[in-house]
């Protein structure tokens, strides 16, 4: 089975020591959220998921989900994980008090997202999409509609959906063919068919909601035309209870590679009876509204199934002795040496490594830039960090999935053989890792957005919300000596990371086709000096609290600059390769006629 | 279900047009072995790909092995499909003619091996360790034993395995526990546990001869004291039939992530009759003797899965219309293009294939000089030969199955959502191609080969097999206007290779672990310049065909020089990150005490 306790030091260096997050407690609304209560949160977290969560992530891969005549069953241990995590109340921790939440910030809710990923992605399925609908819900909902159903998503007693997908088009939205006819009962009938519906039909809870684009008669052609509208399973009774069943069902779950313990339905909607959410020909506002959290949350996915592959790495490289230490110190009285002796391991664990940490730093400072665009009372503050959040986003969602791609792979490889075998809980990992790669916009419409929407916007003022610090903070330690391995190697990469920006952005005025054939080597360029600014900036905090005394943690922080002069020496290069296709061009993708493939 | 059309054209131009394979036939016993003969053989061997073993994949994958009370059985279909390939001779393919085989050169089998695991790596598995059986006994065994045992494996009615791996061990091969001890009626009796073996039960043929590693009482410590033994299921009677069970049995097998039709064994030897196959304490030696033909054996599976992979993410991409092309031609009569003209997925495309055909090319050159090794009249040529072969193998072995594996990513991500579910046939690609880089010596083991045994052997005489005709060619063709796009950065990153070489072999003189520290890294920018070389190669063939007419292939051609063009531009760059990982050196991989992992 796989390894993973919670790395709460890290995180609380994250939140507190780099981030203040003592600062969230200013905000308006998030009055109690201290450091200490935030900590106690993610204690509690974290047992949830070591106790609860983990030990039924091996076992529901196995098992998967069974599904039979419309009725879908989770894998054993599943309902009763589920009863827990309601009675714990975590299904409320980022919601809205009006509504029974707890009111947390966003900060703590992006941590619980990484913990739960970590010990069970697919589990974690169910209360996130629950959440995504929580967040579209109370966004655009009528006062009527989140009075009815909100509360309900709260304590989780009733879950939720996103239905977008249909067969002929996933990342092309314009494409959709389920529509909405006016009804005079609820306002709409729906009638289409979705499809990898995640939790579209499960055993969980006792009702389920779908949020559902379609398409009202004579809506405009594309995007423009799609409305949003919730359609539950059952319709409530006056009492708020489950009643009539809705035209609603789940025709069959997908074989999927991964997360199999997550339901993903085929959804028929056969005029079931619906409520328009938000204005008509709106309903793609209403999805982008929430899209970055629900990205983060993606990212965070990858970001907690590193975490696991690299302490499953760790623990194997620790305990299996194969062949001796090349150099250095070797145990005389063992045949063989722990395999972390080995230079070519440690390089798979502190790739891992090196990348997660930085991935951690770089998520939570989104989470809590999204709290202070939510709440801060300058306008021109929310703003600010609302474009922190919009520019970071995308490279959070394509960076951390690729990490959580690249790290359960890695974990394999350290596993050797044993890494191929289910028990070992390490090649689950990857399968799992690998639809965060795809879904909420695939890592190559990731790529897009950063240079097709971000890049350009205001001329660029995305852009100088994080060149700005990067270059301040450069600027500031350019005399440090201590920091003098991280503050070098992250501006000659800043550097070209501008020049690179310039580049695109006339190349793409000119051609847009030039952006799009430079856009993933771009937007991983750039994930690699956001990381690389994570390090400098965890570094001279490290370096502060040595200086400091260090209170007993001397180890913790000297290894946090160790990590990092890692990350500088052998992950950071990685940006010359990504630099050099940027500035190729794109000439070279087009020269092949579409016959010749 | 994924698609496969095995690529003749591309086959025969690296076979006839890249590396004049009519040279074949000059070499004795291969007076037979014509283009015409091969070009022949190939398409049969297409044949029996895309219509008996092609169809069996996915369902081969979704139904795996089952094992009860001993006894496996393999999925529907695979023992019929064994039978057509026995009986259309496969397993004779390049076997010696004095034990019934057809004594086709290295190169046909390496090209056929390609096939077989473009269509269904889980079903090559089989014939490809009886084929390590074979090779090992053709090598090291009695005469008394060839003659016994080769005509069953040639014929393919009985089949072979490779018995290596125990549970403590499986790269440090000193550590094992299996016992041999000597006894009247065959030599020797064999005890212990031996596990990941392929093809260790199953029910496609009548017998099974297991080549199993073991200890004989005394033996020194360590490799050197490791002998070869072969252990048939049921020994043979004087009729050559299958006589009493041998005290071999099947104890499970496992659940892996992918080839799950290939049947990998725990396998029990209680006091099985066993015959010495080579000297005492030679084992080792012995598996070495095949280990090239092994390694290469498995790169062609990830070039295989590769090439599979870059087939099914083209048709797709040539029939999923998904968005309209940002810049060029749009098809005004549709509501989305397909998705092939978005340079994105171009670029996903155009990595796999670039890579696929440069690995081809190397690869078949490997096979070739295989053959010369073997064969050549000359014994400073077949010296020759074997340096380039012993130096390429491990670059093979780690390249090609690295490409096996993102080829099988890429088609995974340029299907999207689909490429998640079973139904499509490419996340089983992802699944069968993992195990390419584990077995058979893990990649970072292969890299370790290059830098500590293949680097320094003879003060660089391996090295300069290669450098000096890539210095060569470069040297030639350097004004060469046409080839300009090829012979300039293939020189840069030549440039690069050799100065990484002369620092990784003076480092690793005075610290074994610095070379050990660059190994994986070097060996990638090795790959790249190797790959590059074909590049140039197979662009001036393509620049001479063109010239001379083309004889109505111009596009044919082409296409070579468009995504060689590519491959320059937008995949050799990546050389560049790994020049700097070797240049950094080691220092910050070993920072990091044991206990902070």
């Amino acid at each position: 089975m796989a390894s993973y306790t919670a790395p709460l030091r890290d995180m609380r260096f994250v939140m507190h020591e780099l981030l203040d997050s003592s600062s969230l407690s200013t905000l308006p609304g998030y009055e109690q959220a201290t450091p200490e209560l935030m900590d106690a949160v993610i204690e509690e977290a974290a047992k949830l998921a070591q106790d609860i969560l983990l030990p039924l992530n091996l076992s529901g891969d196995a098992e998967g989900c069974t599904y039979e005549n419309g009725v879908v069953r989770t894998p054993k241990g599943f309902k009763d994980a589920y009863a827990q995590m309601i009675a714990g109340g975590w299904t409320s921790l980022a919601c809205d008090p009006e509504f029974g939440g707890q009111g947390m910030p966003k900060l703590v809710s992006t941590v619980f997202e990484e913990i739960v990923s970590s010990a069970n992605t697919a589990f974690g399925m169910y209360p996130g999409l629950s959440h995504g609908a929580y967040r579209a819900l109370h966004a655009h909902g009528s006062e009527a509609l989140k009075k009815q159903y909100l509360p309900k998503l709260v304590d989780g007693t009733w879950s939720g959906t996103m239905c977008l997908t249909e067969s002929q088009c996933g990342t092309d939205l314009g494409l959709i063919r389920t529509r909405a006819e006016p009804d005079a009962d609820s306002g709409f009938r729906i009638t289409g068919t979705k499809i990898f519906i995640s939790a579209g039909e499960h055993d969980l809870t006792e009702n389920i909601l779908h949020l559902v684009l379609a398409k009202l008669p004579g809506a405009p052609a594309g995007t423009r035309g799609i409305s949003l509208f919730l359609v539950p399973k059952f319709l409530p009774t006056a009492e708020g209870r489950p009643g009539a069943r809705n035209g609603v069902s789940c025709g069959s779950i997908e074989h999927k590679m991964g997360i199999k313990a997550s339901a993903t339905g085929v959804m028929h909607f056969d005029g079931a009876q619906g409520w328009l959410v938000g204005r008509e020909n709106s309903g793609m506002r209403c999805m982008f509204t929430m899209m970055n959290a629900a990205r983060l949350a993606v990212g965070m996915q990858g970001l907690g199934l590193a975490e696991t592959a690299y302490q499953s790495a760790a623990a194997y490289a620790r305990d299996r002795r194969q062949g001796k230490s090349v150099g250095g110190k070797t145990d005389p009285a063992q045949v063989a040496d722990p395999i972390i002796v080995h230079p070519d391991v440690r390089r798979m664990l502190l790739e891992s490594r090196s990348m997660t940490e930085a991935g951690r730093a770089l998520s939570y400072w989104c989470g809590m830039e999204l709290d202070r665009a939510e709440r801060h009372p300058d306008p021109a503050m929310r703003q600010e960090a609302d474009d922190l959040v919009a520019l970071l986003t995308p490279i959070l969602k394509a960076a951390l999935t690729d990490l959580g791609s690249d790290a359960a792979n890695a974990a394999v490889q350290v596993h050797g053989g044993h890494g191929y075998i289910h028990e070992w809980g390490v090649e689950q990992l990857v399968r799992d890792a690998r639809i965060c790669q795809i879904y909420e916009g695939t890592n190559g419409i990731q790529a897009l957005d950063l240079v097709g929407r971000k890049l350009g916007q205001d001329t660029g003022r995305l852009l100088r919300r994080f060149f700005h610090p990067v270059a301040e903070f450069l600027a500031a330690h350019e005399q440090d000596a201590a920091l003098s391995e991280f503050v070098g190697p992250t501006a000659k990469a800043l550097g070209r990371l501008q020049q690179a920006t310039m580049t695109v952005a006339a190349r793409g005025m000119a051609r847009p086709e030039e952006a799009a054939a430079a856009a993933t080597d771009y937007l991983r360029l750039f994930s690699l000096v956001a990381m690389a600014f994570m390090w400098c900036r965890m570094a001279e905090v490290a370096q502060r609290a040595l200086q400091a005394g260090a209170n007993g943690e001397a180890s913790f922080y000297q290894a946090k600059i160790d990590v990092g002069k890692f990350f500088m020496a052998r992950v950071l290069p990685r940006h010359s390769s990504h630099f050099q296709v940027v500035m190729a061009g794109g000439e070279t993708l087009m020269l092949l006629p579409e016959v010749a493939f």
